[in-house]
């Protein structure tokens, strides 16, 4: 009983559903596209160029067929064979995870950076080692691991490291990164009058000494992959640009990465940009150009493809395009627009980026940075795919690509009347499991245990158990901060007549209860004063959020708060040179609204005391004492 | 005592703050770009031609100037005396009030056309008459308001209603947009092979035939302004879309749109397209090309700018850039690009915006739709601009126009510092009538009565009432739909020990109290069944979210529903021509988060019970029965 409703005929999907009934997919345009591709990977093609892109094999078979890109080229760090092959080099984990509130625990970066090798692409930026001890032991652990992960196929990415243009953040980024198989040290200096003029008060001709002698100094660590950025290249001056980038090439830099710091330039400059640099500078056949483009205008995707036009062979994207201010170009927007356009707008440009893993990447990046995407973000976003539109599935079916031009499933998103029931109340731990797996997770025992009781209680309360639900209780159990300290019971009263107040017992890391009891302006408010009464660690709340994940009134709610920490939590932030106090994020499920607010502070402040723990190599008699304090 | 707050020197700021202190702004660089543009509105240029758009007088003001945009030219249909100018067609209420959940009451879309106006969008798309009775109404009411307010500039918006190419459609529109001062009526038939033959199952020559006798006919009922739109533009075959439109111009078009309805085309694209309908459509020099982009690809902004750039001189676009699937091109993007850019790469574009007004546009919308828009979106997202980032002020001063390419107060955004303390618990309703008039918001005297003792309990709990807590409480008490349940009282009990139980007080539309009582999952879901054995009214919660407004623990949190009635609520998408179901968004603000949610969810149902009785013309005795229920 348990497991039958995992092996009916339409839960064989694998891990990115795909619906039971192939007529769904193949009929009527289906059909006529089959027609055109007999036996091949069918594209739906609408109009001469415009392709609908989508991988369906057979009618016969309603199963995806297995991803099958074109075979990525060898990795040499400064020549791709195949001139057309774009490379993805994604900073969700540097220049993502520096937007305000998006920090990320060690545990939280080694599992996006798993979930970035999976989508393939060509190297991670892992992060900026010079930053703090937690962000350099976090670059070092992906290293060791991600980046010593070698598929069947020989692929494994480059592991990349930020530094500043100096020694010492230099060095730093090679004892973190040079576990890897393929390390590489991303070093930048600013190259634009404003910024020479105020930021590093410095002359052209010292900048220009400064990134040479910076970059031999990173090859002579033993580095054979050495990326350079001239920051602000999109303001900068364009001769000296091409000095200061043919000094660098001769000094070692196998990728030159042009970053549109500010944002600024439209689509016909920004390409513009990266042609002049390949006409112009000397030796430039011998590196990979790069882009790296920011979003202030809401051009960075355009910029980026505009740029790979012109010749850039390696695109700087971000998982949900975020990043400080408006963000970066996202990967999910730049590799679907080069799969469903490149061949014939961009002259046959292709990544190696299996494009079914974007959905559970753009998920996880959501709930560990707390950075939602808005309904109408493209391709991932809520809205992003018509049949979710209200619009009924009989129009879908007639209409099938007169508004769709690339298919859900293609990103790994399951249409939503396949996203159904999945387990109910008599479902046992086995078809848990094997569901999870299914959905991309998997969890040791340990983890397990803890998840299938929560997945019963739920069960008791709820008719359907839906994988949206399941993917909460995972987030809530197995994406938390290490405990420091633990929710384990609350009440609460409130409501218009009367004060809120709330009781709450936490346990400390060494499992001692604490009980506490405060009144509040509501009762969020109660619960959090009960909670400061025991945690005894100062912070401001700056955000708080909810989603309702599942629909329905009985559904499992998702908290997210912000934190800041009152005592000094703070790193140093690559771009600008400062230092910046790290805010602090935490996440709690469940459905009592109130009992998943404090679940989320307490994972906040568990995530601060963590960072804190990490962060000084001493720990000063205060923090422990704050740490631990008796009931 | 109370209006000593008001009048301190640094709040003394126009409705869209600036800072009390000159030298944050003029100071360091400002002073260089005053040396380069003296007694001019100051450009701070920052490098030949990159320009920080920003609008300073004087060193010795602390106040922006007054808007003073290049002159608009006088409006005629199918000409613009000055060749740079581009119209900004905004289509939020058709087109983004079309994405699943934004569904806008009449009252709800009359502010945004109001607000649209004071924006000076040269054409409001006010919607879609014939969708519904409710639609009419709405386009009607703007038609006869906002289309005859006239400024002392001669500026009033032109109101323009959608319609399919057929006679009742475009009577509808007519008989809703011809009470303005200037209507417009906007027809669209689908030229792309693939809607030809799937969704419109016609032939090319039928559908001319048809474009022709349909624009003949619109112009034939006296409207002088006729808006052709080939819907799929980017997906049609060249030489049949300028026959088509050859045809349409001679039928008395004055404006052609060219939609890119699926989002598919890149910018080099989309402006060859533009440019060779310039080029090769007979009479093209009669009428204005305009642009409409969806964001499949994340590229309608970049699609936008090169069709202006090929010569396209209306641009379509929505505030936030909403609209079904992944959104249409957002007005605040193109408009920015085109003011930071239009001088030096657009070949002297510009635009007749008042950019000071779009960030309060921008969260009237998002209020309204419930579409939220990400942290990281351009120019309107939470972290747009660096200085909200966590970057020390003093790195701010020092780095200024490093980071920054526009100045925040240009589109109305205060900058964090000012966005402080406004008025305590002292302040009387003269204080608080002054901030909010200074904020935008002109309130009724009732409105203003109910405000200020929701202002005082706030005040009461709260040490600083923010200007964000002031828009939360207007958003509460003035954004609501009209009421026809009333929320009243509510107690809850509930937390990790027992079952959460609610009672809920609610009145009817007679004043007439109804007490009701549940248990439920959690403490929402409880309160949710409570009001269901009231109301009697079955729909099914779709989405819930929340987030609190401002900092703290004690902070604002408004809750955000998004429901389905079970029953029939539906209207015509205009362009699938399908039925939809709609679904109905509510809002609530408070302190407790419980309450919060009720008074969100009561508010989505009074919506819903409004949308029906407008839509259908007879009521059924069911409906009214279903909406006064005896206790």
């Amino acid at each position: 009983m348990a497991s039958s409703s995992i092996t009916s005929p339409n839960l064989t999907s694998p891990s990115f559903g795909i619906p039971s009934n192939p007529a769904f997919y193949l009929s009527p345009l289906s059909s006529l596209h089959l027609r055109t591709y007999h036996h091949r990977p069918v594209s739906l093609i609408t109009a001469g160029k415009f392709r609908l892109s989508c991988s369906l094999s057979d009618s016969s078979s309603p199963h995806l067929p297995p991803h099958s890109p074109r075979r990525r080229p060898e990795y040499t760090p400064n020549r791709i064979s195949d001139p057309n092959y774009v490379r993805v080099f994604d900073t969700t984990l540097r220049d993502g995870e520096q937007s305000p509130g998006a920090t990320l625990t060690s545990k939280e970066k080694l599992d996006i950076a798993r979930q970035l090798a999976k989508l393939g692409v060509d190297i991670i930026e892992a992060g900026f080692p010079a930053a703090s001890k937690d962000d350099f032991e976090a670059v070092k652990t992906i290293a060791e691991t991600v980046g010593n992960t070698v598929d069947e196929n020989g692929y494994v990415p480059v592991i990349c490291g930020l530094s500043r243009c100096n020694k010492k953040d230099i060095e730093t980024a090679w004892e973190a990164v040079k576990y890897a198989k393929r390390p590489r040290i991303h070093t930048f200096i600013a190259t634009s009058d404003i910024h020479l003029k105020y930021k590093l008060k410095k002359s052209k001709e010292e900048v220009i000494e400064i990134a040479r002698n910076m970059v031999r100094f990173a090859r002579s660590l033993g580095c054979q992959d050495v990326e350079f950025s001239p920051e602000d290249a999109g303001r900068s001056e364009r001769e000296y640009l091409y000095e200061i980038l043919g000094e660098v090439i001769k000094a070692g830099a196998t990728t030159l990465n042009i970053p549109d710091t500010v944002g600024i330039t439209l689509p016909s400059e920004f390409g513009q940009l990266i042609a002049d640099i390949k006409a112009n500078t000397p030796g430039n056949q011998n590196v990979i150009i790069s882009t790296h483009c920011q979003n202030d205008l809401g051009l960075s995707t355009a910029n980026t493809l505009a740029g790979a036009h012109s010749g850039a062979r390696q695109v700087e994207v971000t998982i949900n395009g975020i990043g400080e201010r408006a963000g970066n170009a996202s990967l999910e927007e730049v590799v679907m627009a080069i799969k469903c356009r490149g061949d014939h707008v961009l002259g046959g440009l292709y990544t190696g980026i299996d494009t079914r893993h974007i959905v559970m990447t753009s998920k996880m990046v959501e709930e560990y940075t707390g950075m939602q995407t808005q309904p109408h973000k493209a391709i991932v976003g809520a809205n992003a795919f018509a049949h979710e539109s209200g619009i009924h599935q009989d129009g879908m079916l007639k209409h099938k690509g007169t508004y769709e031009i690339m298919c859900p499933e293609e990103i790994g998103l399951e249409r939503s009347n396949e996203a159904g029931i999945v387990l109910g109340k008599l479902s046992g731990r086995h078809a848990l499991r094997d569901r999870l797996n299914e959905l991309g997770y998997e969890l040791n025992d340990e983890q397990l245990s803890n998840l299938f009781w929560r997945f019963k209680t739920v069960a008791e309360q709820k008719k359907r158990v839906t994988d949206a639900d399941l993917i909460a209780l995972v987030s809530d159990e197995v994406f938390q901060p290490e405990a420091v300290w633990k929710l384990l019971d609350m009440q609460i009263t409130c409501g218009t007549l009367g004060l809120s107040t709330s009781t709450v017992k936490l346990a400390d890391s060494d499992g001692k209860e604490h009980v506490a009891c405060s009144i509040g302006t509501g009762p969020v408010d109660a619960a959090y004063k009960a909670v400061d009464l025991i945690v005894k660690e100062p912070a401001t709340l700056l955000e708080y959020s909810m989603n309702a994940v599942t629909e329905g009134i009985d559904a499992i709610a998702t908290t997210r708060v912000l934190i800041r920490g009152d005592n000094n939590y703070s790193s140093t932030n690559a771009v600008t040179g400062e230092s910046v106090q790290r805010t602090f994020s935490g996440a709690g499920a469940g459905m009592d609204i109130v009992v998943s607010s404090v679940k989320a502070y307490v994972g906040a402040l568990n995530k601060m005391l963590g960072f804190k723990e990490r962060s000084f190599s001493t720990l000063s008699k205060t923090t422990l004492e704050t740490n631990k304090v008796p009931a």
